[in-house]
């Protein structure tokens, strides 16, 4: 089951090397290392970007997960509403069939790591370069994502909470 | 995986005790006995019924798929595109945010035997009573339903092609 209600987040461009050495500093847990393929949507009807929201398809070592995101509820720390589910490969095809079409592909190598209940992960993201991304599941989440984000010497005012999708759309459109 | 491209099928109203008798004469292989439920669903901006379309979630035993069936190609036996894959239970809230909205839940006990390489289901399908549903993947399939269709001296002319999801939008209307 891939439940999961709430997506808390926030992103920072990195120095991988310096941010491995902290982490290990910190005891953080590596877990694996994968790449991943996220294909975001076009819906037939509306405009997700107008509504802050997005629908996409993640492939990791041929295992499929669709994942609708909601308009953010915070700002400051990304809190905004995540559905995922495990699907098939045959995803993409009923998509099409019912509307919608593809909008972007985003790429990238992920470490990730776990800090208390904190799930970390250093991307390579291609065409943009390297982000650490801290994820929780609740509100209460962001207070533990705050003393994280301290403990790695990261400014709260370099984070950002724009997507990656949003940062390739920025990218190819200049 | 469940992929299946082609949907084959021929449906007809039957005595089911007279049915079993006749499968094991053939000795049709029965395979299991299951309850599903289908929910069907709205298309946020276009009407699935004006194109010969439908977009269901089967729930069998706490599986979950996701199906879309095309438009009908023929329609003396049904031939007609369909694109199913597992999902989980997450696929209702997730239909519900990206527009999709519960049109009918069709509930039937379905007792399921194989002959040669056809589907045999034997249904109970609530406020329907009981049906005989032949199911193939391809066009060749079609001799070998005609086949079995002989071989339980049904009646050409009895063969329905209309879903149980019609069976009941009629049956409510009136």
């Amino acid at each position: 089951m891939n439940e999961k209600m709430l997506e808390v987040e926030v992103k920072v461009r990195v120095n991988p090397e310096q941010i491995k050495e902290k982490l290990k500093e910190l005891k953080a847990a590596f877990i694996k290392e994968v790449e991943q393929e996220d294909t975001y949507f076009k819906h037939p009807c509306w405009n997700f970007k107008d509504r802050d929201e997005a629908l996409r398809v993640r492939e990791e070592g041929n295992i499929f997960f669709l994942t609708f995101k909601g308009p953010k509820l915070d700002k400051k720390i990304k809190v905004r509403k995540e559905l995922q589910l495990q699907v098939e490969s045959e995803i993409f095809e009923l998509l099409k069939e019912i509307g919608f079409s593809e909008l972007k592909k985003v790429r990238k190598r992920r470490k990730l790591y776990q800090w208390k209940n904190l799930k970390v992960c250093l991307d390579k993201v291609e065409g943009l370069g390297d982000f650490l991304e801290i994820e929780g599941k609740s509100w209460e989440d962001k207070s533990i994502i705050r003393e994280l984000v301290k403990k790695l010497n990261i400014k709260e005012e370099s984070l950002s909470t724009i997507s990656y999708l949003e940062l390739l759309l920025l990218h190819s459109s200049s």
